[in-house]
């Protein structure tokens, strides 16, 4: 049924090994893919998870009922196998927060403290802004500027379909309140790191060291922002106050939820498809991730109903804690880091959910024409060829310097940013068209990647072998 | 230097008196159109009232500053005469709001009181919630179904170029606190009166009627509306909690601020172009009505800035307290109760910065031809021939039982209703390109009504004389 044909291309710099999947695989990814484009992507899964449990950030009471909520839900869908992974981490808990100026005029600011931040004293902090392009030109600062006062870090993360304004902008939410108290600041503010201007604060979190000291940190949203620079250019002296109430919790347990279709030739070869079951604790975590829930459980799904279990095993990760630090994500590979090899590729869901444009893989040579040839099976989704290198997914980083085989489904995120991290993350914002587009994707690409004729490379191998 | 020619067409219906305006006048009008369209629109008044002011309740400390500002900047713009007239008035004000579902799942919703809403007990209240389809389906309940419970009542308001969707679905906030109170119901949530998605509640007046009981009332944003729709569709009793801290404040005065171009020729016949100076608590007030505000003081400095005085005077009104009842139309009507006959015309903007498309208007039949003949000259700004009737906007409505004889420029208000009387109405939702062609038309329309051959016929005899 299944036939390999290897061939020699010399015009190419490193040899290819064309990989053909049986004409029956192939027929059943085309059905897949059909079958899952017609249907709702997984929207009843999100709308229930958003509608249920609503926002879940990792360490609260939402937390746990929704890794109850989801191991029930993939017990119910008849996964062959499902399963709980412990993963312990600290978090933190908001209170409240209040950010506004009160010199030269009073206004309220649309704030969210930044994860992490610690608590201002009970009556709240008062003092001058002082504000700073970006988290580089507060490191080159003169502390004698900014002892006592407010750090305001203004940079301003810009629009692009594949979200690499986030790297750079997102410096500042993640360090600029240990380098503001180094240099002796009071607190920090900065513009929230997202692309809308709707006035939304972008909540988000920040290094976690409990060795450095951090400074009270709260992100207003770009509306606000551009009001503060506004007031800054008066030039009077702009004063701001900010109550913010939180607390760090030093360790919870939480739970990676893993459901298994079990493979029919090869059960201990897994594809792994990942998303992460934990959101911010403002909006509903729709976009983030409760899309990525959606996605990969109708994938899973719409395998699990076909007439015959794939090769290989696919299982589903709903991960704990990846807001705060990847913690569901770190135990997953600290668990697997003496066989890593077991796992044929895996891919993460969690950026939104714009449609998929592209396929990218981290695998070894040999398996990249079955790359090729997935693309081809994606082609008609709108779905191109994409890069040599992928991460995976924040989720499977951790297992990255393990070796671990990924692909990239790269989403269009143009508008993810407008959404990411704020109390508008919610139901409304997910279109089931483009939720089944994506579902379709990853349903071939995990059949298929099951069906292979090569494994993709998994193990402590990868990393030389591989191209890039 | 000027001509009137009247002309008899015999086959309309009404008789028709074509006016033209001299030459000079018809060349000053295009250099006008031509230099506001190219200027900024009165961006900066926008900016520098957002920003220095800020929100401006009607009442509030800010309302105070916001006049004297006002009052500043008409006379350091040159006016020929800048005064304030007194508006007395009831009020009200926020002190906090906060409504959560609380069974059958913890979530907080994102609702703003509405204007006049009583606090709730100082411990709040908490009861199952009740929905219906609309006011209607609400006054025809029965009282038993409603007893003690939260009534929530989910009409959506449609978007639409003209804003029509807003009078039928506004009446649920304007009355439902009373007519839920008559029915013996603990409290009232209504989805916001808006088109946008995005999660902020919508603020705005009630019907304020001190003789009849009222119960807190509270506006949700559209998506937590779509939310507590999906909880109730659970069939299980969605229980919420309210906590409505507010004031009603019984008298308090503010201004109307008026500035004046006074007319070589007829000084005591006025154009008068109008906008509200007073906005919610939320947001910066900037499309409702900043954008008006900046609109006509653009249009009256460049009026100004003419190497000669209009015929008749222009007058610019920044009407107080429109937003809680239109307290400052109200007392400039009673004020001009025996004297309407002075206005030419009057026209308030009051409805965004989006682009004017037609202009209406309410005028004596001989007059019409004067309207077309404006029109001619707004043609190159995009701007067609409305209809035969206008309000003249809110603050005008009061005198229009006087006769007054008025003018609307009709505006796109497709978006509108996205922002209005939310937190997100920021000056970053104005684009000044729209802004001047929306100065441009007012300064177009000013001048040549002040230029007219002919009256507009404002006086007790327009409501009779009226063609509509």
């Amino acid at each position: 049924m299944k036939f390999l044909i290897l061939l020699v291309a010399p015009g190419l710099v490193a040899p290819v090994f064309a990989a053909d999947f049986s004409r029956q695989d192939i027929q059943t990814a085309r059905e897949l893919r059909a079958q899952t484009l017609a249907g709702n992507g997984g929207f009843d899964v999100v709308e229930e998870l958003t509608t249920r449990i609503g926002p879940r950030l990792a360490g609260s009471s939402a937390d746990a009922r929704a890794v109850d909520w989801a191991e029930t839900l993939l017990k119910d869908l008849g996964f062959d196998r499902v399963w709980r992974e412990p993963a312990t981490f600290p978090t933190w808990s908001r209170g409240f927060e209040n950010v506004r100026v009160v010199h030269p005029v009073e206004q309220r600011m649309a704030a969210l403290a930044i994860g992490f931040s610690p608590a201002t004293p009970p009556d709240g902090l008062e003092a001058e802004v002082v504000m700073f392009d970006d988290l580089a030109a507060l490191q080159a600062a003169d502390p004698a500027t900014i002892s006592e006062r407010i750090v305001f870090i203004r940079n301003r993360m810009e629009r692009a379909r594949d979200g690499s304004g986030y790297g750079p902008a997102v410096q500042a939410r993640a360090r600029a309140a240990m380098v503001a108290a180094e240099l002796g600041a009071a607190a920090v503010i900065i513009r929230s790191i997202g692309t809308s201007t709707n006035r939304f604060a972008h909540t988000g979190g920040m290094r976690f060291d409990t060795s450095q000291r951090r400074v009270p940190a709260a992100a207003i949203s770009n509306p606000d922002a551009d009001q503060l620079e506004r007031l800054l250019a008066l030039d009077e002296p702009v004063r701001v106050a900010m109550e913010i109430d939180a607390q760090v919790i030093e360790s919870y347990t939480s739970h990676n939820v893993i459901a298994e279709i079990t493979g029919a030739r090869y059960p201990d070869q897994i594809v792994a498809l990942g998303a992460h079951l934990d959101s911010w604790d403002v909006g509903t975590g729709a976009l983030d991730d409760g899309a990525g829930i959606a996605i990969i459980t109708e994938a899973g799904r719409r395998i699990l109903a076909l007439d015959r279990r794939p090769d290989r095993s696919v299982r589903l990760i709903f991960f704990a804690a990846e807001e705060i630090g990847l913690w569901g994500g770190r135990a997953w590979a600290q668990a697997r880091r003496d066989r890593i090899g077991d796992y044929q590729v895996a891919a993460e869901s969690d950026f939104g959910a714009g449609p998929i444009y592209s396929i990218s893989a981290r695998v070894a040579d040999e398996a990249w024409p079955v790359i090729q040839a997935i693309q081809t099976e994606l082609e008609p989704l709108g779905i191109g060829l994409g890069e040599r290198q992928a991460s995976g997914g924040p989720d499977f980083l951790p297992a990255l310097p393990l070796g671990l085989a990924v692909v990239d489904l790269d989403q269009d995120g143009t508008h993810y940013f407008d959404y990411h991290h704020t109390e508008n993350d919610t139901l409304d914002k997910i279109d089931p068209d483009e939720l089944a587009q994506n579902a379709a994707a990853y349903a071939v690409f995990a059949w298929l990647a099951a069906q292979s004729p090569v494994g993709f490379g998994s193990g402590p191998g990868l990393l030389s072998d591989s191209t890039e």
